[in-house]
């Protein structure tokens, strides 16, 4: 597949699951802090609902990260979160071999994002921002455009 | 079934069900508001957790009332939470006919609540009070006074 | 479209919304409630987590049905589900224009259904049942057999 | 209090509350589907949890708009989402008054929302959009220009 | 106990919790998923309601597993989900002495799960099946077949 | 800052997290079991509500606690709620240094906790019993309390 930007698939042992209970925190802060928490070095972030002391409705945030950006990222949620504590537990990562590949659409070029496990390919998914940009600029709905994508994927990599 | 507190069943057609989402309120407040609807007359009130704006993480009051008391409501909901509008819906209850009886279990009496719905029983819960009073008193598991005193009521009312 | 089975658009007035919030009830019983609900005629049923007094995790029953049943869900509701009381309010449905076609992948026949609003074709979606069968006789990937009959319709439908 | 960009305390009758549930749509969707409501005119847009027939993960898109753009926004629903159906309710919504007043904050003006109710002072917040731009240029966190808005704030209404 | 079928209480240090956020996925697929990681040797599979990226609402996949399970399980979640990455921790299993016990209803017999926390009784719960099974052949509320079935086994076991 | 009560920043590394998803218990038990697993020595306690097995929207029970606790907690968790197995997860925990301080609201002498990372002060609460305590007795919204709360400690500590 020439024109593929290889990355090979692989497992990370040395993962953290950093998480934090809020249950006094104004939730309006919680984009910004996704941010700052990936510009920190976070691999992914994600918020859970829960139901805390009191039958207080929380929300959980997780940060999984390398240990090596351990502190990094708790600099961050200890100056912009509201907790007073965090935990975390080590956890290894599988990730799998990722390429890209430009397929041709009705209204233009969309990056497809391909996913290989033990050399096979199992997933493609069109990539958000292409597709929201061509359907912003053409007017089409957004799923459309997915579609499209999708079907021009399949036709060359069935 | 001598003994009983009878009330009736019935449709009660005036009933609002208001709302108000949360995206920016410390959720420690959360049960003291509760309190406060219930003394403002709420005939219930729940929290359910949404996705507001920007992906935020929020709140949903819900408070199911009589119409005469919306303004109440309204005193309450502006005064102790962050929102600055609400929503309400008309809504009709259809409420069981209930009565309470006494059974005995091998930790003293219990009150459990009945359900009348055409004049025939559906359903029965043991009062999670006086359950809880057992329990703590005879130091038994709480799930243990459950089972006794469903036990109970299914001999009788079988 | 030639072997389409049609089913007009139209605004449904006389729906109700049924609601009930359960606080006491065993979850396991949830998927058996849903299946006699779609059998007293009910268009949908699903489930919220909600929090409710005293900070409990209950789930709120929906029930949308046309509002000549709503006897026959309560029947099924106060028989079959712990809830003292439940809720309606009136809505209006509007429902697209149904058709179904089939179209072919590697692995067979599947249904797909289309939505037509003010007479556009708007929606499609692979029939679950179609592609689950499809990909078990076959051993194939579900969500493979979804791509290759979305392709199918697209191709045919652009 | 001069300077503030008064807007009246009202209730609006003719609001609708339109909902869809969505059980096989691509959750990358949703932002961009809120951003094109907002455009067609909604009041509010926001996304609930739910779990649907078989037990899927589904989600319930809620729309808070008035009854004239009813049509404007399911012109956005069918083309973007997946439903085949919507539904509505009537709903009245009650507005608090709102106006801006300009408080200084040590890393510059920060515009804070107030909010009356029968003429008194209820809520007040910070805009979001004035707090995040100020902590990013001063490089700091976002809680502490809340804290300082508020106070400064508090100082002038008390 | 003559006629249980005992096993023992026993701790299980080598398992894992395995995750994936899934952002892009159409829900359809969770329940057929589920079937096929059991079928891999999954002891549990469990979805968790997540907040993920952009503020989509995604759902987090779960499935615990013997560490020996690890590819068969990474087999299953690579074919059918659209996940790029899973993590995985380790995790310990105590699980209860397991016995079950057939007790007579008045709809016929059916079978309670009993649990063993160091040689006592501690939990007992009518297997589902079998409860559905009398209420659908005698057309009973299923909630009553439990009571009936928990009353049973309590006269037996207190 | 004399009149401070120091305990000092630490990670605690011999900690666990347990987890057991529950699909069958009454959520009434919720409440007293967060009591009692309090009572047993848990750092902390919360619910998370689920999807398990056949689609059931279950609640998974957490609980954070000092490895040495863990068989105090298995004891609470067997006899109180209805599970046959637990799982858990060793973790650590990072806690900031805290300290309280008493600040002067118009409605009297209010404590707040302070947290230090790193020797600097990051984060602030107002202790939620003194605020309703407050509140209660002079009939304030206990927002109200919050705020005055929040910014006389800012203005001693900025």
């Amino acid at each position: 597949m020439a024109g593929f930007d290889h990355r090979e698939e692989h497992v990370d042992e040395g993962m953290l699951l950093i998480q934090a209970n809020l249950d006094d925190m104004n939730p309006e802060w919680c984009s910004p802090i996704s941010d700052k928490l990936f510009d920190a070095g976070a691999n992914d972030v994600y918020w859970i609902p829960i139901i805390m002391k009191k039958g207080r409705p929380g929300i959980m945030l997780n940060v999984l990260v390398n240990e090596e950006r351990l502190e990094a990222i708790e600099d961050v949620i200890f100056a912009e979160t509201t907790t007073l504590g965090i935990r975390y537990m080590r956890a290894a990562c599988h990730r799998l071999g990722r390429q890209f590949v430009t397929v041709e659409t009705p209204w233009g070029p969309v990056s497809v994002k391909a996913g290989f496990y033990k050399r096979e390919l199992v997933q493609f998914a069109p990539e958000f921002k292409d597709c929201e940009k061509a359907a912003k600029e053409h007017g089409v709905p957004l799923k459309r455009v997915y579609d499209e994508a999708r079907a021009a994927f399949l036709k060359l990599h069935r």
